[in-house]
């Protein structure tokens, strides 16, 4: 990969929350409901949030900025088999870019209070966009080795395999 | 911003798709049911498709080449009135970071091709993640301007007022 084919953003603010360690997280946002937190938008973003609290989902696009290195294929937490990376959710991938749909429970200027944390404490927000289901919700949906193993995502926590 | 802040990513792959031009295009994946196109991967991130066919949508992380600047409140094509950047899909954003659900209709190595294609031909692309509805899907939330604006998606179309 050439140098000038490399992409550069800045954050637009920082994810605070109750996850101080890579080990003992929840997997996803559906295994985090008792985990609150909150979004510190650099006060320079702050007029971006303007009417972003009339929506109920944020979809928080981050640097997963403890992640270094990664291999093409890994064993998840979920599964035993090891798949292609592009076939997993793992933190450790070529780009170390996080994805997570979170609750908005309310703003206060440049801060957000958020629910369904499965977030880092400390973690770059690089982008936020309100979740909007005609875009993004299809239930439908088939989901590879994932199925039959999410009967136990409430109380699945990640270990620390990908750890630096 | 310091610079020790910034982000770096590398393109893993590349989308060619039929949209040639940022206006005329749909405006998001529901509006584009009948747009196709390919994923390139590169070749030394074949490996990471490993178990990828098992699933019938992806979510496609990628820079927004074409974007250049942002303004911190912006009126959407799909609206007359103007709200904060983060409660828009707007392409012009502080990070030029888009985000798509598309559908995977099929693998030959290293090409996927898909469905549903609201990307502009030659998106380098930074990550590939597979939709699992568990983790994405939610139907029944608020989305603010939006409600009652989503009636006409299937015809609407991008004008030229986020080109550079």
């Amino acid at each position: 990969m050439h140098e000038q084919n490399m992409v550069h953003f800045a954050p637009i603010g920082c994810v605070h929350s109750p996850h101080q360690d890579l080990a003992g997280m929840p997997i996803q946002p559906p295994a985090a409901k008792e985990f609150a937190g909150t979004i510190e938008i650099f006060p320079e973003f702050s007029d971006g949030l303007k009417d972003i609290e009339a929506f109920t989902r944020l979809m928080l696009i981050y640097h997963l900025h403890k992640s270094t290195g990664c291999n093409l294929t890994v064993t998840p937490f979920l599964d035993t088999q090891s798949h292609g990376v592009f076939a997993t959710r793992v933190p450790k991938r070529p780009n170390a870019i996080g994805f997570s749909v979170v609750r908005l429970l309310g703003r206060e200027g440049n801060i957000l209070q958020i629910g369904d944390v499965d977030i880092l404490d400390g973690t770059p927000l690089l982008d936020i966009k309100p979740y909007v289901p005609l875009f993004d919700a299809y239930q439908n949906e088939r989901y590879g080795w994932f199925e039959g193993k999410l009967t136990d995502i409430d109380v699945a926590r990640s270990d620390d395999r990908f750890k630096k």
